[in-house]
């Protein structure tokens, strides 16, 4: 990497070393203000979800903010991002017995750490594992709302009951969760108004039975970035997750919760070539540095690979990254558009909004963070890793 | 991370933290080897392309086989990669001059840097860069094939002999460089063959349009594993290049150059849950460590996101990896397959062949090497960035 320390005068994106992740500081306050107003008149507690920033920057930001709570979807998260104001921690993917020391190893007086399961076997394992070691490892039931993955069904009250017996023998029970990853498809405010409601009222089915058969469910989790942001009431429910919101995205504007000009996260890059018998542009920015989301590809406006900005933002209508090599992108016109291509000289540089903040962000290993000006006025690492 | 440094006794598979990358040595070797036996059966320099492994035991491994010359997609594999027994540095990118200061302070008595340029305004940019400091840069035209990306079209004698001429004021030119990238949408070897015998015969078109202007036309390269593996004889030719031969993939597998057995490079994920309702087993692995690659979406084999296999490398047929979400991956049977789901619990671990090794790998920060028992001997760390 570039060593941009020598630099004293104010650094501009001219002297970032190309492609780079770059990072609208003023506008990632915004998005954060905004979630903290949305959970605030809800009276509800708020979890943000680490996985997307992956930063020790951005995870002090929130701990500022919402307070403890923290949501992550990788362990190597909690060992990065304890001991920063964050003291409760949600691990999100479901827990198998392999994992359970590593867990342990974490624990800490300001280090609590709560796991997802979804299996009687594996509740039985955690209890005897917490039984031998000594450790205080607490558990969510993990309730499945689309059918995608992992979790129970929020009406299978035998399956619920067997899980929060077994977890409520050894006193981990602590409630459930759930994630409504379909309102990722969703476009129309009405319809996302009642994925959400469907998503708080479901999870909260489940917390019933719990309940009604003589379990604890003190935590009733559920969240995503759309369903956060729909303004929906959340009766039955304590707690509310987002992480993408931070950043936002193209999949956020395309399902209505943004505008294009919220995303505070781009990835600069510089026009390396022109091809003029294809009508293209050719950037340094290609699946490495973008990620091969495809996330828009069913939205109403398909941006490719992602929007291409001018170096100071602006978005150029209808110019997107259509296609990906490993260093390459190739920026085209959208299909169907009648604007023509930028006559843009190698050498310049170009912003490109990205699909999926998560997935692109994870392609790099730093935020050049941008104050108001356009100044360069910070970096802040990223990590890696499971 | 996990420390896996304590432990004395030989380290197993489930000693790993999932997800991670797994890599058989053995294999690793016997592909190097076949790529040796075809470049020497033509009496070509072969140039392997660092970018697939990014990592410096592999780029040894290469230095010791083949010699001095390689191939980089970023500049940070030179920063990573030099003093290894590499010498000879071929930059695959279209350069543009703010990339210029970085190349001239990478040069050494034992570094030489070889950029690749398609205009004629950056390279009269790069003459006068090198005047004025003194650097020897030199440079390759970048031949177009496929018009998909950079380059200049082989047919295209003018742009051709202008660009040539501009090298050659500060003695720069030192020839063509060529990818048939289209290979990689073949599946017939015939039709391989073919385009292999067209990406010679293009590029030793271009190099003798130089040579009857009068330029200097040292290096004529070109490359790509599924034409490199063709068989086919490339007149003209004075260099070969390769990069994912190193592992393979399952898209070289679809395309015919390898079996699913020569993949030397998996991702290890435990099963975390299964869902009765859907079909499906949940694994550890989603996009993050796996990529969002589809490459196979199009050849006559889908395999969604990856190739399921036993820990002991045994292929599931049928089983693949049918969708991805961030930490979770979905086994399902390939549609239309009469073949069941396996019955594997919760913790039970899995191994997934990759769709495109230099994507999936570039999710990882360091390969688990295996030997031929399946005992985890090393740990090679890989880099990122550029």
């Amino acid at each position: 990497m570039h060593d941009m320390n020598q630099i004293d005068k104010p650094r501009t994106l001219g002297d970032l070393p190309t492609p780079c992740l770059v990072l609208d500081e003023a506008q990632l306050y915004r998005n954060m203000d905004r979630l903290q107003v949305v959970a605030d008149a809800r009276g509800l507690a708020f979890r943000p979800h680490l996985k997307t920033a992956k930063s020790k920057h951005i995870a002090r930001l929130c701990a500022d903010r919402y307070g403890p709570r923290a949501m992550v979807s990788t362990l190597v998260e909690i060992e990065q991002l304890r001991g920063l104001g964050l003291t409760d921690f949600l691990y999100s993917v479901a827990i198998v017995p392999g994992k359970f020391q590593r867990v342990r190893d974490l624990l800490a007086d300001d280090c609590r750490i709560a796991v997802a399961v979804d299996s009687e076997a594996v509740a039985k394992s955690l209890v005897a594992f917490c039984r031998e070691s000594g450790a205080q490892i607490s558990a969510v039931i993990e309730i499945d709302l689309d059918g995608h993955r992992s979790g129970v069904r929020p009406d299978d009250a035998d399956t619920l009951c067997a899980i929060g017996r077994a977890l409520n023998v050894g006193g981990l029970l602590l409630g459930v969760m759930a994630h409504a990853g379909q309102s990722y498809e969703l476009s129309d405010q009405v319809a996302l108004a009642a994925c959400a409601q469907d998503e708080a009222k479901s999870t909260a089915l489940a917390a019933r039975t719990l309940v009604a058969d003589g379990l604890p469910c003190e935590l009733v989790s559920i969240g995503s970035t759309p369903t956060a942001l729909s303004g929906a009431p959340y009766p039955g429910v304590s707690e509310l997750r987002a992480g993408v919101f931070v950043f936002f995205d193209l999949v956020q504007a395309g399902i209505g919760v943004c505008s294009k000009e919220e995303i505070a996260m781009s990835v600069l890059a510089s026009v390396i070539s022109k091809n003029e018998r294809s009508g293209a542009l050719i950037i340094d920015a290609g699946w490495m540095a973008l990620s091969r989301d495809r996330g828009t590809a069913d939205q109403v406006e398909d941006l490719g690979y992602g929007q291409v900005c001018l170096e100071d933002g602006t978005i150029l209508q209808d110019m997107i990254v259509a296609d990906v090599q490993q260093e390459h992108g190739i920026i085209k016109p959208r299909e169907g558009s009648q604007r023509k291509l930028p006559n843009l000289a190698p050498g310049t540089l170009v912003r490109v909004l990205p699909n999926h903040a998560c997935a692109t962000a994870s392609q790099h290993d730093r935020y050049w963070v941008l104050d108001e000006q356009g100044h360069v006025r910070d970096e802040w690492p990223r990590f890696s890793g499971w």
